[in-house]
């Protein structure tokens, strides 16, 4: 009997989550966030096309963490590399023969994806990227030799990474063509305290990072990767998991390299790519710690924490929570009406003065206010501003709405960008 | 004689020309803008690699333009669709027929690169995107059922398109990856007056946006590309192009695809692609215009015209004259001497400063004072502000140094803010 009221739970709890999931892609396709990609051929399994308001999180969380862990910092390379690549990259990082997943048949299938470069007979076999860390690797050389920089010091790179997933599923999780924010930082080998300072500090700076775009603390866990799950070239791993709808999974991961793969890029390639140490005058391979963080999964991770339905003034609404730094939309203008000039020539008046100093404002004047207050609520807007009666017959002050109370307090228009800017923490 | 006099300087010319594209690219990779892609396993033709300057350049003329097209205006929706799209969407656009090269000997070669996407009996052909215009068709509907926008408005995109080129060359010119900024715009087909005003505003915001990165007027040339040179859709064309060290050649166009695309797409899907005129209750399928930019030849075009050679008290120098929009780093801050404390923590000081508020500022304090000159003259940095014993013995003033002048000038430090920002046009 026990047993039964326990599987009731488990199977109630699967439903919710199931629904919930459904609720947030749902709502990503209704207001613009992400569609299914080639939709209108039935689609292509794995991969997804961000809309105007997909784009707007996605660039929010780039520039977030470009700030943090590129410009922000002196240590810090910055890069783009092709992602077409030639093949002896991916025979040199063990990609051609190790990059695979069994099929249901017992065979192995590579889950690279390969193209044909040039014609005829100067075609070369080609390899879509599947992470952007070689990328970096084999341009290791050319930091030393344009920058000269002194150990440790780090490459970091924002980009496409694609692979060819059996059975891509759960949304963004596990998708065909995604976005990678990898760092490869290089540290002294001779210092094994030294290389530990540095792994905690950058586990540090990951946490920072999903606190900087609001994801919650209780959803975000530590694991020690052991040593037998831990791929053949890493000395110690870190991942840290996320509570999506779906289950506890990987959101992003801090591994320890070592020198594997400039070595192996030294050895394929007949090129040294050892560092020299001028204060001791010794030459060696620097050691490698990865901070990876795959951005789709950030963005999943954010939308389906701040996915919330709850009752407003008697009326069930839908609203996402989504931290004001990463919101698409910082604020919202309205006049009451459009058909009463006074209120438009106010609003616009406002709306043009908060859009210099927020950048992310919308004005809206179609339909009732309600249903506006409903659109910014589901997309995510902090703050709606109204342009009422009041406002322009009375005491030039206009109403701000919280997103999360629904709750509304008159300001006096002199004060909004300091008080907006407060309260959005900008 | 006449002739052979001609001929001499032609050729002259032409070394010139050579020897400017050879400065450029040497530039490039010793100051870590732009490296030849998977360069240490011999290259990977068409391909390249952007450094810590090359990126931060990219990024300025991808924000500069995202502001401009995108966020700035109402009437315009970002997108980024996916690099993998189903295949039907290049069978209807024609590229899979179409978009072909002919080789040396006579067949026809597509140049489009193919990859395979699933396993074993559910592996479908697909293809890496040549252009990123067909990303925004096939969701126009999307944006119609999310957004409910009015005619006119657009759709915008920045991102990579590959193109298998027989012959890669020039450069970043023609390569085989690279980025397209691409917009199509929208308009009602039963107003041809409006369609040719559309046309040319977006031509002249395409004129604005060359003139924002710096590009010079004289450089600039419009052609009005004539019926039997135009793509089979294409109603009316407008290419920009520009005087490159190997010639005049395209940089961006303009081009009047009709309904061409959106007609293609809803034949092949059999989904709709109309729209309905809510004010006349007509439905009808839309005409777009399509501004188009290469990143790269921007970028191209940037740093060949940017190039520049003099003598500097008595010493050659090389600098590139980047406008000040572009510029990776806005200003370099150095103490004189690295080794005199007082220097060094007036010169951090100054540096958090104006950090904060320009953003790419860069410190230096390795070398000789005339070597950090020199390393930012070669990437463009406008202008170097120099700590040295009068700023901390004598009067508060530092020197701040024209790049392209060499001249230096004492500034007073609380005044150091406000006189860079209106040098740089902030």
């Amino acid at each position: 009997m026990e047993k039964k009221e326990h599987e009731k739970k488990e199977a109630k709890n699967k439903d919710e989550k199931n629904l919930l999931m459904e609720n947030v892609i749902s709502l990503c396709k209704r207001r613009g966030f992400i569609f299914q990609g080639s939709e209108i051929y039935g689609g292509l399994a794995g991969t997804w096309d961000f809309g105007p308001l997909g784009v707007a999180l996605k660039n929010n969380i780039k520039n977030l963490w470009w700030k943090r862990f590129v410009t922000s910092r002196r240590d810090m390379y910055g890069f783009d590399a092709a992602i077409l690549m030639n093949q002896n990259v991916w025979k040199a990082s063990g990609h051609v023969t190790g990059f695979t997943d069994p099929l249901a048949d017992g065979s192995k299938f590579n889950t690279m994806f390969s193209t044909s470069v040039g014609a005829g007979r100067e075609a070369a076999t080609s390899y879509l990227r599947p992470e952007t860390a070689q990328g970096m690797f084999v341009n290791f050389k050319n930091i030393l030799d344009s920058f000269h920089p002194a150990l440790p010091f780090g490459m970091a790179q924002i980009g496409k990474v694609f692979r060819n997933e059996i059975s891509p599923r759960d949304f963004l999780f596990r998708s065909r063509e995604f976005e990678q924010m990898e760092i490869e930082y290089f540290v002294d080998p001779r210092d094994e305290k030294k290389i530990n300072e540095v792994f905690d500090t950058l586990y540090t700076e990951q946490m920072k990072f999903l606190s900087d775009i609001g994801l919650e603390k209780s959803k975000i866990h530590k694991v020690e990767v052991p040593p037998a799950e831990r791929a053949h070239y890493s000395k110690k791993s870190v991942d840290t998991e996320f509570d999506f709808p779906f289950g506890r999974r990987e959101l992003i991961g801090l591994a320890y390299r070592t020198d594997f793969d400039l070595k192996a890029h030294t050895e394929m390639s007949g090129i040294d790519l050892s560092y020299f140490d001028e204060e001791t005058k010794q030459r060696f391979i620097p050691h490698c710690i990865e901070p990876t963080f795959g951005l789709e999964r950030l963005i999943l991770a954010a939308l389906s924490q701040a996915y919330a339905e709850d009752n407003l003034g008697g009326e069930k609404r839908i609203y996402l929570k989504l931290f004001p730094s990463i919101a698409p939309v910082k604020i919202a203008v309205f006049p009451l009406q459009k058909n009463r000039e006074a209120l438009v020539l106010k609003a616009k008046e406002i709306y043009q003065t908060l859009c210099k100093e927020f950048g992310a404002v919308e004005y809206d004047d179609t339909g009732s206010i309600g249903k506006r207050y409903r659109r910014q609520d589901e997309i995510g807007t902090p703050f709606c501003v109204t342009i009422d009666f009041d406002s322009i017959e009375k005491d030039d002050t206009v109403t701000v709405r919280d997103r999360d109370t629904g709750k509304q307090e008159r300001v006096v228009v002199k004060n909004l960008a300091s008080f907006l800017s407060q309260k959005l923490g900008a």
